[in-house]
């Protein structure tokens, strides 16, 4: 047995001699589908649907500024490890919706429709993949946003700066709506990202919904089942959840770590979207290590779709083991 | 930050005097879609699209009889080092359709209809999901098949007996067909496994294909750009592939290992279905250490659906990293 690369050419080229060519006439074929599978997936945590649904992916160029202190070798050499393409950063997004006792709850909400047109719609998907698993908009009737970042937020608007959720109830973080909606912090902001995304909160939160939402408090249950914790450092009111029912139980992470095989694995990296880099890296050892100790299944919105499994330990950092697809719910 | 799961609990009691809880008065919802995704993944090897389609997954409990050298506490442990649950074995399948330059080609069946009704839709999902994904059996130009097991060809028939794939050239391993075919092999048969597989096959090849096949010999291209290669030990004529398309590649392992967090973890282990272990044993080892030097893709029968990835050397054994799911072509 011989199974290198070079022989697989090799056999390819001896193809010509060999007798198993097909020679079937050459015949009409339809045009292939070449649209992905919907990205949707379910699973039950106790009576509790988890609907994980992808928002797609963005990829971009991998530059100095995407982790403070980590060099471009390092980085491509954590890509390399995980047989990930150099020089570039691939980043998922998956919001999920839960039904918990028939009512629907949507946590975070994607990138939103146009908002990445130029994209080519590689990210906006949620809505088609959400009306893919048979979920209606109008059907939500609560939406809890875990940060103000545009990718968890932007969803909150169609393209016409109408709520996309009509029926829901918005509930977002307190501390994080007393941040971002604060003038004085708004007039202190440096630099073009925090200034885009004080404008851009504005935008969605004032103009866009009338600021008809809901502060929520930590260490309460949000919803019946769904308990908000603090993981600061993202961001100044960014939020984790513990959902549970009965003895089964999930870590929703939101932000507390970007791409797993990068920030997982090296959790003192310091990606440019954290806030407060050195509270963003503590939040994430103590999380990590928690998940790690009481073995929960976890959550990440950027994670990899369905972007669910369990961590251990690995080296100085962590490692996301995603959990078996179950082809059934 | 207190995130025990004790905590959720103590966050859920506590909900009677949060101020948050959602006093939405009771609508009437629409009964929720429970069943999950369509079981198809498809991506790029070259020009050749490769469509990963699921089977299902079919659980049984955890005999002593499933690996003949590894005690039920190890492998409990196994288990649960992979998040799996204990004393429950749960086996995935994924058939691949492949585009190459708009001919069809299949790589196995799957378990076929109705021959597992009683995993009440668990298995036998390959053709729902085959439709879904804008395939047609009536389009497969070819069906390659690695090996002679129940769970690879019963998907050759209907359950009316008759062929699922009436436009497709049946290809085989020459050295498969010449076992499973041999009377004398056949008296030989002892047991009830290996009796049964040569009934089975005896069903399926004579009774249902009237033996029209083509058998294909190891290291020539059993179409352009599908190497065929040798990794006996799982049957006698058990076959693995390389698909190559310019200078991408990928290996289509088949049955080298069964669930990868048991068996490539393992690659001692014997599990029940090699018909000479030993030989199975050094397959294993020699497939996945080229795995690793390669660095290439591999795509596995028995993976959890979207079924591929890529190797890492890990203790004595090997770890698959599942290749992160891409939302697009």
């Amino acid at each position: 047995m011989e199974l290198s690369r070079r022989h697989a050419l090799a056999g390819a080229a001896a193809l010509a001699a060999s007798p198993f060519i097909l020679n079937v006439p050459a015949r009409a074929v339809a045009p292939l589908a070449d649209k992905q599978a919907p990205g949707f997936y379910r699973y039950r945590v106790g009576d509790i649907q988890v609907n994980a649904i992808s928002d797609g992916a963005g990829s971009f160029p991998l530059t100095d500024a995407y982790i403070a202190n980590a060099k471009k070798d390092e980085i491509n050499a954590a890509l390399a490890r995980a047989f990930l393409p150099k020089d570039r950063i691939t980043t998922f997004y998956a919001p999920l919706v839960l039904n918990i006792g028939g009512k629907l709850v949507l946590i975070d909400t994607g990138n939103g429709q146009g908002a990445f047109a130029s994209s080519k719609g590689n990210v906006g998907q949620f809505t088609t993949n959400m009306v893919a698993a048979g979920l209606d908009p109008k059907a939500i009737d609560t939406v809890v946003i875990s940060h103000f970042h545009g990718d968890h937020v932007n969803g909150l608007l169609l393209a016409d700066g109408t709520p996309a959720f009509p029926n829901a109830e918005v509930l977002v973080p307190a501390a994080e709506w007393k941040f971002w909606m604060d003038d004085a912090e708004m007039s202190r902001a440096s630099g073009d990202r925090m200034t885009g995304l004080f404008k851009n909160n504005r935008r969605v939160f004032e103009a866009g919904l009338k600021k008809k939402v809901t502060p929520y408090e930590w260490d309460k249950d949000v919803v019946p089942g769904l308990l908000a914790v603090a993981s600061i450092g993202h961001t100044p009111g960014h939020t984790s959840y513990v959902l549970s029912s009965g003895s089964d139980t999930l870590f929703v992470q939101s932000d507390v770590t970007n791409l797993p095989a990068l920030f997982a694995t090296n959790p003192d990296w310091h990606v440019m979207y954290d806030q407060d880099p050195a509270q963003a890296q503590a939040t994430r050892h103590k999380v990590y290590d928690m998940l790690v100790a009481e073995k929960m299944r976890v959550q990440g919105f950027h994670y990899p779709f369905p972007a669910n499994g369990f961590v251990e330990k690995d080296g100085n950092g962590y490692r996301l083991m995603p959990a078996p697809w179950s082809p059934v719910m």
